[in-house]
């Protein structure tokens, strides 16, 4: 599994419109085999910035599967307007994890 | 929930030792009032970054009941002299989530 990372500076006075595409967009990357989550939060130091967490099967699910596809024209028309500077966007893989038992 | 994200930039050929202890000193973060889970993962594209993300019960729990603990004493002899340049921790909200259905 593959972590998709790319912090997101969001054009001050933009953020409500771009949350609002952000759901409308989600439809496209989620529908790309070999997608398996993703989630966007907001900055509480930086109030125009955000951090877009993505899971993938693999890399290439990522980054064939998704950005050849027609999904991610409509993702980009929605979403890459938004951005000021345009995001650096890294991929990483998991060393460690744990968590609190419940 | 609050997440915690810092990009570490690990003095490179210290990747191994870094992970090693990163391991040892998660008992310390995992044992503070308010924690909820972390994890650490390797960069693909440049490999001596490291991406922490860990989820806290909210931000005092970070920054008050860790921040100001023994405990973070301890993680921070153990992996500050790691890190080139000294990271920038931020903190973020969930706005969106969505994941494949199981």
């Amino acid at each position: 599994m593959i972590l998709e990372v790319a912090i997101l500076d969001v054009k001050p006075g933009e953020e409500i419109a771009f949350e609002r595409d952000f759901v409308i967009a989600s439809k496209y990357i989620s529908s790309i085999d070999g997608y398996i989550s993703h989630s966007l939060s907001r900055c509480e130091e930086k109030t125009n910035r955000y951090i877009l967490l993505a899971h993938w099967k693999d890399l290439k699910s990522h980054t064939e599967n998704f950005r050849k596809s027609n999904q991610y024209l409509e993702w980009r028309r929605l979403l890459h307007h938004y951005y000021d500077p345009f995001p650096t966007v890294e991929h990483y893989s998991k060393v460690y994890e744990n968590k609190i038992r419940a």
